[in-house]
């Protein structure tokens, strides 16, 4: 068996966790799978780096910047193969540019373009150990670059697609994908297998657990993702391609998100391009929209209401006043005491009740909705922020998710 | 003019160093000059590193020490062009894959076999000054190797040999190179020029200010090099042909080296191979000898005298003991309480008196001389410990040395 395994930052955050992973890799030599491995840097190396950057001038350019934190994945990639070889199991790290790893010219959010796989055969053939470098590429013309926060699991799954590995291993400080988050819910459980889609849905709304770029380079190449400890050694997530069993389950997870705030603009006049003159100020600050709801009103204008990241609140209100005014909409109104609870599966493409369903556990609750936003496997409401945690607990418990599934 | 320039790890030792650093750049561009910078590690960064190896493991491979220990460069690197690009100076680091620096495959202590200057000339083209990594390289399968202590030297004379760079400027923590060390000789000047082959003789005899590799590199390219102050604008020492004027001065320098000791074998029988006898025990444990003489005797016996350095005059005396026991020598004596005292001048190649007034010169101070050795231009002589100060001293006054030569 060919494995991908990328081990992130407190896994190998310091030595004795380094001669851990090393132990760990060792034991799937010894029960003869190939084995590539893809590190992040040690934990707080690439905060230092930055630091030592930001420090020293204001705005770091950012091919430099590049150059300098890609360093730290390179450490603790060449200590872990330094640990393997003295356990006797050959080992060797690579930085990007030897294998190569190509990238766009994006410095510090690039994509991946390419992945040669001959000298990564080569390595494997002779019996090593192949350590990865994650999170950095290099350019057509040699400039090294990052993939931007979280790279590496890209960096892992890139390799397995290339490789065509049998599975793609990341281990992690969290021993899986949950149904909801455990300090919420004490009955959350640890979901077996997810689809590509659902895990998308959860790590757009914040799940920590995998990159999402990640995950739609895992769909796109079917790869088989596996979450899990570096830890502990029982299984974890396996991310995989959607099937039938997948489908009975109506509701996989709920999550929440509370960094959002929510800002509506009352009576926008009737005339074209009024959403265009709200949002495109917006953007040119470079703040992120995320819902947007529009609802006409009997008298022609409309009302509009949008969620912004709480961080960004207090800018994206001065641009909306300033721009209510102009336009002459009726009025404007925010809160930053909101958040987002979602519910995600893949099973909601068959089964049409499950937002009606939704809406009456939050009313039982007592629980205000002030926006809804669907897509075609995950429904989000957006409530107070108080009642988070109660939402969350009602959502989990009847969709049934305190219970083991049936269909596994 | 172009030049090429050094800056070791004190002078960007902090960030205030580099800003420094990136300033007295500032101001070659400002004059005019296309300028290619080589930068070290930051002082103590590539100790950490190797600590960190070697309390990962008890011995590191040396592949992956390379790896390791190579991100010290890429860090000051790029600090350094951040610090440029801030201040309105446009410039970029680059590794040595990245224009490439091609070396041999001797891990830890690589030669440079080829260096390409096409992106290097495009950059300058272009305005740039261009920052590059120094004491590292690439093997023709891409391997990063490292060129061992004091690498970074070589890197820019070798930069500026493939450059036909107008100077070679070398940064370091002293101002030149003086005609004794200042510390013992509180006369002791600044030499304002030297040849290459008298800076050979002094780097090897433990002088610090320029590692002895670089020199080489530099006679043979002949590179001008200019050793300097990274905390002055005061010239510093320039080490460059030898010339007329130089031969007019029979001694540029006097040095001492107290890390040697002392072994003598008496009374070995007169048979072929003896010497292969005694050196190949000690050549194979990986001692290095220094000064080897040998004396015959009336008897037709040989007495044996050499140096080692004093880190390994125990081992070495346990192998002497056991081959003079084996080759049925006499005695084996030694001391650790030598120095080994010398004179370096291009002008004694004309002049043949100058080793018998330095052995005057000991013996007016009652100094007893153990070993002598000489070369073209160099005489060094072995003497108890104790009188160093008194010998140097003695010396710098007796070849005039206090006063400034009248050829300047």
């Amino acid at each position: 068996m060919l494995v991908v395994q990328k081990y992130g930052g407190t896994s190998v955050g310091d030595l004795d966790r380094i001669r851990n992973v090393a132990r760990r890799i060792a034991k799937y030599r010894d029960e003869g799978h190939d084995v590539v491995v893809v590190v992040s840097a040690m934990a707080g190396e690439t905060d230092r780096l930055l630091n030592l950057a930001r420090e020293l001038v204001p705005e770091p350019s950012p091919r430099e910047l590049d150059m300098l934190v890609a360093t730290g994945e390179q450490v603790s990639s060449a200590l872990l193969a330094m640990a393997l070889n003295a356990m006797g199991y050959p080992a060797r790290s690579f930085v990007a540019f030897q294998i190569p790893i190509k990238t766009d010219e994006l410095f510090g959010k690039a994509r991946i373009k390419d992945i040669a796989t001959e000298r990564l055969r080569k390595e494997l053939d002779e019996g090593r150990v192949v350590i990865v470098a994650g999170f950095q590429g290099i350019t057509e013309d040699g400039e090294i670059t990052t993939l931007g926060r979280g790279g590496s699991d890209t960096t892992a799954v890139a390799l397995a697609a290339a490789l065509k590995a049998d599975v793609c291993e990341i281990f992690t400080d969290v021993d899986g994908v949950y149904t909801a988050d455990p300090r919420i819910v004490p009955k959350a459980r640890k979901i077996a297998r997810i689809s590509y889609d659902e895990m998308l849905e959860l790590a757009s709304m914040g799940a920590k657990v995998l990159e999402i770029r990640s995950v739609e380079f895992a769909k796109i190449y079917k790869v088989p993702v596996h979450v899990r400890s570096s830890f502990s050694d029982e299984p974890g997530t396996m991310v995989v391609e959607e099937d039938e069993s997948m489908e009975k389950v109506l509701v996989s997870g709920v999550t929440y998100n509370r960094n959002e705030a929510r800002i509506s603009v009352y009576g926008v006049p009737d005339k074209p391009g009024m959403a265009a003159k709200i949002f495109g100020p917006i953007a040119d600050e470079g703040i992120v929209v995320d819902m947007i709801i529009q609802t006409g009103r009997p008298d022609g204008r409309a009302d509009m209401t949008f969620t912004v990241p709480k961080l960004e609140y207090k800018r994206a209100m001065e641009i909306v006043n300033r721009v209510a005014e102009e336009i002459g909409a009726e009025k404007v109104e925010g809160s930053e005491d909101i958040a987002k609870v979602s519910i995600v599966g893949a099973g909601m493409r068959a089964h049409p009740g499950v937002a009606s369903k939704m809406f009456q556990v939050l009313a039982d609750h007592g629980i205000n909705i002030h926006m809804i936003s669907t897509s075609e496997i995950k429904i989000s409401c957006v409530i107070d922020e108080k009642y988070t945690e109660l939402a969350v607990r009602a959502l989990h418990e009847a969709f049934g998710l305190d219970r083991e599934p049936e269909t596994e």
